[in-house]
């Protein structure tokens, strides 16, 4: 029987980083669908099932915290569970370790199941055979809950239309790319005196090649601040959509 | 004693992919960036060589040549070894096979080596001990030498502006980043309807955090396209810097 909590070992390889030297986000990121992807394929809601029956994993919330992210060479694990399936979503769990079993920080993200003909989320308690309750391991990550933001004051930093290389095989913006966006809303001289400690998204609507993305950022205090990515209405639109919604946490180096 | 050609193995992993379900060039261009580094390094002429003597490798030319990516899952090799060093230049080749020894593509690079005291290139004929001239190897790889072109009518088609996750661990917009620019100066229909299977590039200048970008294209026939990235002037300078030139190839799906 396959363990309910896999652990998949990494090495940060070179252009794994970001300029600092330390594994990026965006590459953490990558690692982080790519071992979910791995782990619901072992226990048989992957992508074999997905495609069978016509559905797809949609994440929906990403939150991770981290003291400090490994540097080049250092080898990793990336962990990661199922924890909860309630109604419509279920949640799963990361822990990214060092060898020695020292944690560097933990994840959880809240996914949806969606039905590609019905365009609907599928109730994930009903599903036939039980679903993937057997998959189920109750242990917590011990990192806060996310932020509750109002965003009050936020302004216009970035704009970014989508391009090629921002797509992921779906064809849609790969959903790290909005981490960078956040990131790179600030120049290099912002990075070169603090360190991201913790991420918190709210993903919306998909975005698509070609999309127009407008970033407005607000200061929340001194370690936190917010982001909000918009599509401007698309012709025919006559609102915007909201695709993103995130807290950064940061501290000095 | 280490082989002079060293063959590093990877499999396409998900999120290497580009939408299309094939090995990106993006993360192509970054394999081909480590195993130069790990060859360099095996060889004694790498990161820590360079570090002690206070110079580094600069990539002057880059050229690949594919018939076909490998797709996701798909393992591959990638070779390289150094054929040839003249002056201020070395060549270094690759080749992208197929566990069972199948070429997928070949290709090849030119580097100079940087002393950053003078910021000069240094004679890499004249180097202590004969260099590294015992890693030599006489091995061709069966492509076109680069197009020669003379761009006449070439139009803006993009703008960027170099952001964080842009960057290398030097602190430069990464090499490869300029691929995608040319990549992504097209939108997602074009990509849908043809592959790309040869990209050729020339190194200007190095592009920084905050940097703007022009990228200027002209269609050459109808499988080949070339760029031209350039940086306009910055405060304080009078003309624009020339970033990369390249050429691109391409055919049908």
């Amino acid at each position: 029987m396959t363990d309910k909590k896999l652990a998949f070992p990494f090495v940060v390889e070179p252009f794994q980083e970001d300029y600092t030297g330390r594994l990026s986000w965006s590459t953490l990121g990558n690692h982080i669908l790519r071992v979910s992807s791995l782990h619901a394929e072992a226990h048989g809601f992957g992508y074999t099932y997905m495609k069978k029956h016509n559905r797809g994993w949609v994440l929906a919330r990403l939150v991770f915290d981290i003291d400090e992210l490994p540097q080049t060479a250092e080898p990793y694990f990336l962990s990661t569970w199922v924890s909860r399936i309630f109604g419509q979503f279920t949640d799963r769990l990361y822990s990214l370790t060092a060898p020695d079993g020292t944690a560097y920080g933990y994840g959880y993200s809240t996914w949806a199941l969606i039905d590609y003909e019905t365009r609907q989320p599928v109730n994930l308690e009903m599903l036939p055979d039980d679903g993937f309750h057997a998959a189920l391991l109750d242990e917590k990550v011990p990192i806060s809950p996310p932020t509750r933001v109002r965003v009050k004051d936020d302004k216009l930093v970035l704009k970014h239309t989508a391009v090629y290389s921002d797509l992921d095989i779906n064809g849609h913006v790969n959903s790290i790319r909005y981490i960078d966006m956040a990131l790179d809303s600030f120049p290099k001289s912002w990075h070169d005196e603090r360190r991201v400690t913790r991420v918190e998204l709210n993903f919306g609507n998909e975005g698509y090649c070609g999309d127009r993305f407008h970033i407005y950022r607000e200061t929340l205090d001194e370690h936190r601040f917010a982001v909000r990515i918009i599509r401007p209405p698309r012709d025919g639109e006559d609102k915007e959509s909201v695709i993103v919604r995130c807290v950064i946490h940061h501290r000095e180096r």
